[in-house]
């Protein structure tokens, strides 16, 4: 049966002020009217029910993720004691999905990444689970075909067509690629067989399981007691999960291994990493700007403009910068500083700003 | 006995959000932690007691003016059912002025200019107040030696030396200039005999009622019912104020009459126009930022930063903007776009946005 996996450990600094540390990215609503993370289960409709949807995230979290999503079993929502890197999360996930369905297929997502449309999400998505009927042992990923150089990024090489499977061709991963200088990124793309690493992967369970085994067996062998312990107590043993190998599934598993399968996705994909890249996934006005809540503008363009609570944004001849209203910090950044956005969170953790944290 | 006239009629759509149509520029606290019209009664202590000083304001203005200034009897704060320029505002003043004292002299003062320090001006109205003394029938402006080529004041050119009075000299005013062009401002700082129009005026209440009979006679003589019946019930009638000639006190009187004496000041003298007239007022950070309220930047230069009720602003990389938060809006500006700010407030009534003006 097809599982999910919802990866939602990020802090998430760089949406300050609107990520706090009670309310990290995930959590907000930064494309459409609902969190991340309640998008990135609703994309699963038909495809994965909520009582088969596992969410990982930090403890302190845990409780704000079975609010933001009801219909997902409270014992669904792993709360992972402190970031151990996906090797861990994954791991203690697969651990106590097998232990529930010994055939069970897993759908790795990140909460925060926005899809669109839906539709060609969900058809990827099923095309990966035939692909792992018909080789069992076999690590999906997805490969976003790439609509820009982009250096922020991992890229996946293409290998050799393995098979077809409803009209679509998925191949053998030749190669991972760490993110590139923007030159390499530009042959990426003029080459046609890089893709982008969505970090989306789809394998069974007992599969990623022996390949950690395999890989980072201290780590693996510490899984299966994690999860009985979890599955009795609802609670994720701390030290234990504390002393795991901080190390991420690519590194561990993806780029060593010889059966990683790509399928080429045909959905817009983004990580969303900061205010500047909501432009690429927010309708803009005749100006260029965007953003959500109330605006006026005279004059201003290319900017991106958030405004919480009603408050009232207005720009006068203003480019190129990102305006964030919430109800007790505004951050005024021009695009090109976007990920500069966390050297704020740092300045007012040391000026001891503690309410704006 | 010295009275003060301080004209308050303003609704500074220019420091919108701040400024609101319920809360005009000089019922802000721009500079210090007062309201600048709280300044400019301050300004008088031990020259002009808050017996002496009259408001003249809006009458939507009226209840709030009293607020502010609880030292200034309630009917010296009076209501204007129009605004008809400052002919109509002063005359009416002086009518009143005059019945309760034969001898007023008046110093007429806007409510939300900046002036610093107060100990200079002072020196400088006493010296006025000694003037008119020697020469009861003379009209007494203020010349501020100017310390740029501003294009945005009046300019009074200074003839013959008329005395001295305190070490201080005294000329005639040889000619009134309107607000030039940069090249002509350029040339008035150079010849040295030029000087800011500063709107401060000081003469005997009898005086200027004499050239309003002169300059203006069919508004002259509606004055003395006007203060009459306000005297009597507290109400300047409408009609008879509506009718008024809406004509100002430097086109009507000022700019004709062959009395016309100026002193110099020697205290820094702004009437802060706009947010970006605060950089020329406020004490700047290491990065020539300025501005109230709570910031937090990141190589941000030359901002003017306001903030209120505690909201805090934080700057990245950012150069040369205007950032006021307010609590229902935000305005953000380049400040060569300060003058644009009334489009925004004519936007906004456009667009219906009530609560906001």
């Amino acid at each position: 049966m097809l599982h999910a996996i919802v990866m939602a450990g990020g802090s998430g600094t760089r949406f300050w002020p609107m990520s706090r540390t009670s309310r990290p990215k995930q959590m907000l609503a930064l494309v459409t009217r609902r969190p991340l993370i309640v998008e990135t289960v609703a994309r699963l409709e038909g495809l994965v029910a909520p009582e088969q949807v596992m969410v990982v995230t930090n403890a302190v979290y845990a409780d704000a993720a079975r609010g933001l999503l009801p219909a997902v079993p409270k014992q669904n929502v792993i709360p992972e004691p402190c970031g151990r890197d996906t090797s861990a999360c994954i791991g203690l996930a697969a651990a106590v999905a097998v232990r529930r369905d010994r055939d069970a297929v897993l759908a790795v997502l990140a909460a925060d990444h926005v899809v669109t449309p839906e539709s060609a999400f969900r058809e990827t998505l099923a095309c990966a689970a035939k692909v792992i009927a018909a080789r069992p042992n076999s690590l999906v990923t997805f490969g976003v075909p790439p609509e820009r150089p982009a250096t922020g990024y991992g890229y996946l090489e293409r290998g050799p067509e393995l098979g077809r499977v409803d009209g679509s061709a998925y191949f053998q991963v030749a190669a991972f690629r760490e993110k590139p200088d923007l030159a390499t990124a530009e042959s990426f793309v003029k080459a046609g067989r890089f893709l982008w690493n969505a970090g989306i992967f789809v394998f069974r369970a007992d599969a990623i399981l022996a390949r950690l085994e395999k890989y980072v067996p201290e780590l693996a062998s510490k899984l299966p007691g994690l999860a009985e312990k979890y599955l009795l107590s609802g609670v994720v043993d701390a030290e234990v999960f504390g002393s795991l190998k901080k190390i991420s599934i690519d590194y561990a598993v993806m780029e060593k291994d010889d059966d990683v399968v790509v399928l080429e996705t045909r959905f817009q994909w983004d990580d969303v990493g900061s205010f500047a890249a909501l432009e690429r996934v927010l309708t803009k006005d005749e100006a260029s700007n965007c953003g959500f809540g109330e605006r006026a503008t005279i004059d201003a363009k290319r900017n991106v403009v958030v405004a919480e609570d009603g408050h009232r944004v207005a720009l006068i001849g203003v480019e190129d910068l990102i305006v964030v209203h919430t109800k007790d910090a505004t951050l005024v950044c021009r695009k090109q500083d976007a990920e500069r956005v966390k050297e704020m969170v740092a300045l007012l953790e040391k000026q001891g700003a503690k309410s704006l944290l």
